[in-house]
Formats: structure tokens, C-alpha cells, sequence
């Protein structure tokens, strides 16, 4: 299978990273939804970023399907299996996907819109739910290095590379300790941040 | 437990019909992510709907990983087990979330900034998306009444109340047909679609 997409995706890197876990193979095309999107488009016309094209040719699209899709191929999930270790489980991954997208409407409003038509009023609103979203996974701590933990250090990974400015460092001790040891893991290793580039 | 959010939002319909069929019992509180930002906060500080709170007091967003939890709980999934088909389904549910995404995006781009910071290449874009979605949940009909069903049948009810304008119904007999089969289904008569305001 394919995964297409750029590692500086928070979304992108979820997968791939979560791809070595479950120890499947697959290839990696490192293509922009911007720079790349009349290429990107002739494999998903909907150019979202991660596409997975399975062996078969399908090809699915949202890195949370798609790692639905790679744990039943596994044949095991990331995921706790008993119910209340899957909800605290599953609230981490929903604040550290809420704090990528968060983290990606602020990158946009900047990056793919002229000055003037930045408008400040969504960037405060946005930018405050960065932070709960950071303050709940700080609160969640300790998180074990499953599908919680591969979402909130890429999730941090990102907000560092991509937002430094929205988020203060000093606030998430727990947060940078962590992601720090993930960083240093193999599978994060073989899936760096890319160069946070985004160009329309 | 009790799913917060208002039901113009795909996302929060999608899991209140989700978890009918899963005959689930829930508590539904319908609550604005804008008009009633201080309230959403007390419960879910990155105010994000749909939220649901577990019986335990766990506060769960996304509404993909809303489902997964409540798949565990109910003990069955709307989604089918064997790879191959499971990718099909998955594939659908993927193009209706990545539907709804774009519409949102467009209602936002009107509905939450003044008329000069609204930003035409941006709007053109994410309507072709929106667009190449549309095409693919079309060509991937007939689709059955499971996770990709409800994801497509609540997609299609939004953007036609939300975004007409954007996306031509001519050019979609097969959505439209299994939409109205959809509409008229209990669990989607239960949960009717709000009356589409978004107001910030």
C-alpha cells in the first residue's frame, strides 16, 4: 500500500508512524495537497492529505479511517480494548486531533490568505481552543505510546514546528518531556516533521 | 451519557443516528459551539461538537472517535469486519466526512467574517473539493445503512440545506434518491437536521 501525503502533517506523520507500529509495510509518496495538487488530484480528485491507496487500488482518505483500516489488515489496534480504557484512550486522541487542527486553521489563516484578509477575530477564537486542547493533554499525562500517544507527540511535534508563538512551552512540562522520548523512538525517527512548509 | 451539540452540524447527526442504531440509550443537549460558547466550555474547554460525555464523566470529541467508543460499548460496529470491505466503507465515509469538511469550510468562510476578509481562491478551492467528494459518493452508490450510509445520507442533508449553491443535484440522481430513503428512516426522522444557523 501507499501512503501519500508530506511528513509535515501532523495527520500524515500519525499514520506513518503508526504504520511501523503495526509493523505493515507500505510506500511513502511525499506530495503537497498545494504545490502537488494537480498530481495529488489524479489519485484522490479530493486531494486530502493522508491518502492511503490500498493493494487492491481503493483509496481511502482521514488518517483516523485509515488507521482503522491498517489495524483490521493488522489484525490489532493501537487502542485499548476494554471500554473505559478506550474512552480515556480515545478522549487523548480527540484533544490531540483538536489541537492539530486547531494548530493547522492558524497555519492557513497566515499562510493561505492575503494580509488583509487575516481576520483576527477567529484567529483569538481558534488559538484559545489550541490551548485547552493542550491543557487537557498535559492533564492527560501519562499517555502510553498507542494511538494516544502517537497522536500527542506528533500532535506537540507540530504545535512546536508550526505555532511556536500561539503556544507557551514553559505551561506543558509533561507535554515537551514526552515528546521528547517519542521523538527519539525509531518509528518517529523514520517519519520526521518535514520542512513545515505550506505554500497555496 | 449525553451527546452535546447542535444537529445542523453532520458531525453531531451522524453520531445521534449512529448510536440509534447501535440502540444505545443517550441524553441529547443542544448546545451552539457559537451562541453558546461559555456553556459548551464548562463542559468540553476546547468546545468542540459533537462532545459526548460518558456515563463516567468522560469527555470524548470527534465524532469518528465518538463512534469507535460506542461500537465497543454497544459490543457491534456499523462497520463491516472483512478488510476488503471494510476499505469499501471506510473509502465512503471518508468522502462524506471530507464532504461535510468542505462545506463547512465554505458556510464558515460566509457565515463567520465580514464580507472584505472573505478570500475567493480559497473558496474555489475547497468547492472543487467539495465537488470531487460529491462525485465519489455517487460512484461509489449503492452504499449500505451502516457507518457509510449514515455518513453519506448525513452529508448530503447538510450541504443541501447548508451550501445549495456550491453543488448542482442534477448532477446527483443516485445521492439524492438515497438520501430521501435515508431521511424517512426512524433513526434519521429522530434526529432531524437544526435549522442551519451559524451565527458567531
Amino acid at each position: 500500500m501507499k501512503l501519500i501525503g508530506m511528513l509535515d502533517s501532523p495527520y500524515v506523520r500519525r499514520v506513518a508512524i503508526s504504520l511501523q507500529l503495526l509493523e505493515l509495510p507500505f510506500e511513502h509518496q511525499s506530495l503537497s495537497v498545494f504545490r502537488g495538487f494537480d498530481e495529488f488530484r489524479r489519485t484522490n480528485p479530493v486531494v486530502k492529505a493522508p491518502t492511503l491507496v490500498c493493494d487492491d487500488g481503493t483509496v481511502l482518505m482521514d488518517s483516523t479511517l485509515i488507521l482503522q483500516y491498517a489495524e483490521a489488515l493488522a489484525g490489532r489496534s493501537l487502542l485499548p480494548d476494554e471500554p473505559k480504557a478506550l474512552a480515556q484512550a480515545l478522549r487523548t486522541v480527540g484533544l490531540a486531533l483538536a489541537a492539530c487542527e486547531k494548530a493547522v486553521q492558524i497555519v492557513y489563516e497566515h499562510g493561505l490568505r492575503p494580509a488583509e484578509k487575516l481576520h483576527q477575530p477567529w484567529l483569538d477564537r481558534v488559538t484559545g481552543q489550541l490551548l485547552a486542547a493542550c491543557d487537557g493533554l498535559e492533564q492527560a499525562m501519562p499517555i502510553g505510546m498507542d494511538q494516544a500517544g502517537v497522536s500527542t507527540a506528533v500532535a506537540w511535534e507540530f504545535i512546536q514546528k508550526m505555532v511556536p508563538e500561539a503556544v507557551p512551552t514553559a505551561r506543558y512540562p509533561k507535554l515537551v518531556a514526552f515528546s521528547q522520548a517519542a521523538e527519539a523512538l525509531p518509528a518517529f525517527v523514520a517519519a520526521p516533521h518535514g520542512d513545515g512548509t505550506v505554500r497555496a
